[in-house]
């Protein structure tokens, strides 16, 4: 069994950690609260891509999303984003639940499982 | 590595992905809303198991539940549902907190991740 | 594929479950509910590291924390508790959101994915 990898380790949290050819992501957040639900999901959207391909993976190899939503009137909003960013075919398993979130101003927050191709 | 499979992959999510011998569900809710919490929590797990089935494995191979309840008040309910439904001697790690979720009807989402056999 | 490994089985659910070189825990949860959230917080996580050390593991060798604040008031107090836990090099990824839990008393539960070494 390899060793475990971490992305941008920090003092308090890393941003995913990869092991046995799995790869958990942190819970991915806005930084630009000023957008709407649309503008937030495809901003965290983007940020979990960006590590999946840092890890050596894409979006295509999500095993499992779980999405939190400060306020479950976004979840349309949310899904106008989520629909036009998934890859066809390869739509992961989802989860959406409410939550208030550790700032605010975010209006939602995503976990994602996913593996290395 | 194998690659990922996809059980009822849908143009949003699909209701499980399978891969390295492990099982995904996507979180799993009730269809007749018109019944109380045990009879939700029975139906959904239900869709767990013949989810779990179809993937080639069973409800005693699950190595953990995370339980959405929309209203903590109806935990003994669950609980009740639960306590009959688990393999004795295979009940799997869990968690339970309240949540709003998506649907107003909704009592119970499970999200549950298992092994294949 | 190893079988399924359960720790501290019970008739509702067990403490862990181990499989493929991972591990699983239960939602750990705080016995002294007299506790302030920094108090909740380290009780929580020592018994998290004892069942990864049970499992064969050590808090160095986690994947994934899924922390959940009663009151997201709380997230300032648990952060003190955990930057003085977890280990400098290895802290792994984190979410964490504000849900009720089963407990009126219960400031903090956390759900804890790790490897075996």
């Amino acid at each position: 069994m390899p060793a475990i990898l971490r992305l941008h380790p920090g003092p308090r949290y890393s941003e995913a950690s990869i092991h046995a050819g799995t790869i958990y992501l942190a819970g991915q957040v806005p930084t630009d609260t000023a957008q709407d639900i649309e503008g937030q999901t495809l901003e965290v959207l983007d940020m979990v891509e960006r590590l999946l391909l840092e890890a050596g993976s894409d979006k295509s190899h999500i095993l499992m999303a779980q999405l939190y939503l400060a306020d479950m009137t976004d979840y349309a909003g949310m899904n106008k984003a989520w629909d036009q960013w998934v890859v066809a075919g390869s739509a992961p398993p989802r989860a959406t639940v409410q939550a208030q979130l550790a700032d605010p101003g975010w209006r939602i927050e995503v976990v994602v499982v996913a593996a290395l191709p």
